[in-house]
C-alpha cells in the first residue's frame, strides 16, 4: 500500500504540533466544492466497503485522535454515514472499565480490532494510555516510551496479520478549540457535550501537544502511518480523511471472491 | 521473579528435545513420596491464591504445551483441583473458530490472558500458530519465525503489564505416547479422548519436536521461561511442576490489601 498525502508522517521523523497547519484548506478554496467531492467519497467508500466485506481478505483500523473538540464523532459521521454498519464497527475508548484497568493497556484494543472483512474506527484508542497518563505524570518518559515499542510491535504484527492501519490526528489550534466551545454553551442541544473533564483538560493543552508530538515522532510506521490533518475548518477535515481511506481501499486491489456455484446453470 | 530448576530453559539456549530427559524423577524415588509433596503443594496454592486473588496485584499466566497425550489435561486436574475456581480460568485452544480465524493469531490468546488477580492456565496455546501451520507447511519458516518474534513482543508487554509467565512443555517419549493411545484403546471410558487426528498427527512426531525446538529456543526469556519437564511419569510431572508455580507465587510476596476501614471499631 503506498500512500501520498502531504499529511503523511514520514517514519522516524521529529513531529512538532506547533509547526503544522491547522487552518490549511488544500485544493479546495470553498467548502462547497469540498461539499461535492466527499459525495463522491461516500459513494466510493460505499462501493469499496461491499468488496472489502465479501473478500475477507483484510481488515481496516482507523485510528482517530485529537484534542478535546479536535472533531472525532464529526468525522466519523460525516464519512462513514453511507457505509453499510454491518461491515464496520465503532470502539470509542473512555476510562477503562475495572475489568479493563485490571489487564494490560493493549488489552481493549486488540479485542477491538476488527476482523478480516470489517471496518473498525478507533474513537480514541490504545494512544490515550501514552497520552492523559503521560500529562498527568501517572507514568514516567521511560513507561510511556516503553508503551511507545510496545504499540509499534502490536501495529506490527496486526499488519503482518492482514490489518490495514490509518490514523488520523485532527489537528486543531486551541483558538479553534475556544470557539467550539463558546459554541457548545452557546447551544443548549449541545450542552450534553460538555464536560468538567474538557475544561480541565485544556489547561494542559502544551502537555498534550507534547506528549502526541513523541506519539507522531515515535509510531509512525510505513503499515501504521499516522495523518496530521488540518482540522480547524471540519469540511476540509473530512475530505482530506475521506480521500486517504478512499485511496487506501482502491489500493488493495480487492475483488469479491469467486463463486462457488455456477449460477449461470440455476434454474428457479 | 528469580526461579531455580533443572528444567528451566535458559534464555538463548539451544534446545534439542531429544536430548532432554523424559523419565527422570528427581529426588523422588517412589510414586507415594511425591505424592505427599503433591498435596503439601496444593495445600500451599489454595493459600497462595486466595491472597493472589485479593491483591489484584499480578496476573499468573500458565502455558502448558507438549505432544498429544502428554498429559495437560491431567496436569490441569491434579495440580489445580483445590484452587478456587472463581480465580482461576481454564482455556483450551481448539480448532480456530471462524471468527478466531478472521483475526490475527494473537488476538485470541490476547482476549484470554487473566486480569490481575487471576490465574489463567492455557490448555495448548497461541504457540499452536507455530506449531501445526509449521509442521504441514501452512506457513514459511520466515513466517514463523516472524510469528515468534511477535509472541516475544506479545508476552514482553504483558510482562511489563503486571502478568507473571510460566511456560511448561510436557515433555513425553515416542514410546510412552504409544503407551499412553494403547491404553486409551483398552478402556472404553477412555475412547472420547481418542481421535483420527491424534494418530495422524503422530507420524509427524520429529517434525513437531523440530518445531518445538524451535519454539523453545526462540522464546523462553527471563521474564517468560519456558520449563521442559519429563512427563513420562505423570506423577513426576504434576509434582515436578506444581514445585514451580509455588515457588514463583511465594517469589511475589503478595500481601492481602490494607483495610479500608478499621474493623475493631465494629460493634455488631
Amino acid at each position: 500500500m503506498k500512500l501520498k498525502s502531504p499529511y503523511l508522517v514520514k517514519p522516524h521523523a521529529a513531529v512538532r504540533l506547533s509547526r503544522l497547519p491547522t487552518t490549511e484548506t488544500g485544493d479546495f478554496e470553498t467548502e462547497e466544492s469540498a461539499a461535492a467531492v466527499l459525495v463522491k467519497h461516500r459513494s466510493q467508500l460505499n462501493t469499496l466497503q461491499e468488496v472489502f466485506y465479501a473478500s475477507e481478505q483484510k481488515a481496516l483500523l482507523i485510528v482517530l485522535e485529537g484534542m478535546d473538540t479536535a472533531g472525532k464523532d464529526g468525522t466519523i459521521r460525516h464519512i462513514f454515514s453511507g457505509v453499510n454498519p454491518q461491515g464496520c464497527d465503532v470502539t470509542a475508548f473512555k476510562v477503562p472499565t475495572p475489568l479493563e484497568a485490571r489487564h494490560d493497556f493493549l488489552w481493549r484494543a486488540h479485542n477491538a480490532v476488527p476482523p478480516r472483512g470489517m471496518i473498525g474506527i478507533f474513537n480514541r484508542s490504545h494512544y490515550e494510555d501514552v497520552l492523559s497518563p503521560r500529562v498527568h505524570k501517572v507514568i514516567s518518559g521511560k513507561v510511556a516510551r516503553k508503551r511507545l515499542d510496545n504499540i509499534n510491535g502490536f501495529e506490527d504484527m496486526l499488519s503482518d496479520n492482514g490489518v490495514v492501519i490509518l490514523k488520523f490526528f485532527l489537528h486543531i489550534s486551541h483558538g479553534e478549540q475556544t470557539n467550539r466551545l463558546k459554541a457548545r454553551i452557546d447551544t443548549p442541544d449541545k450542552h450534553w457535550k460538555l464536560s468538567e473533564a474538557d475544561f480541565h483538560e485544556r489547561r494542559f493543552w502544551s502537555s498534550y501537544e507534547n506528549a502526541y508530538d513523541d506519539i507522531l515522532s515515535a509510531t509512525s510506521r510505513k503499515h501504521a502511518p499516522w495523518f496530521v490533518i488540518p482540522s480547524d475548518h471540519k469540511w476540509y477535515r473530512n475530505v482530506a480523511i475521506s480521500q486517504i481511506i478512499v485511496d487506501a481501499m482502491q489500493g488493495l486491489k480487492l475483488k469479491y471472491p469467486a463463486p462457488t456455484l455456477d449460477a449461470s446453470g440455476i434454474k428457479l
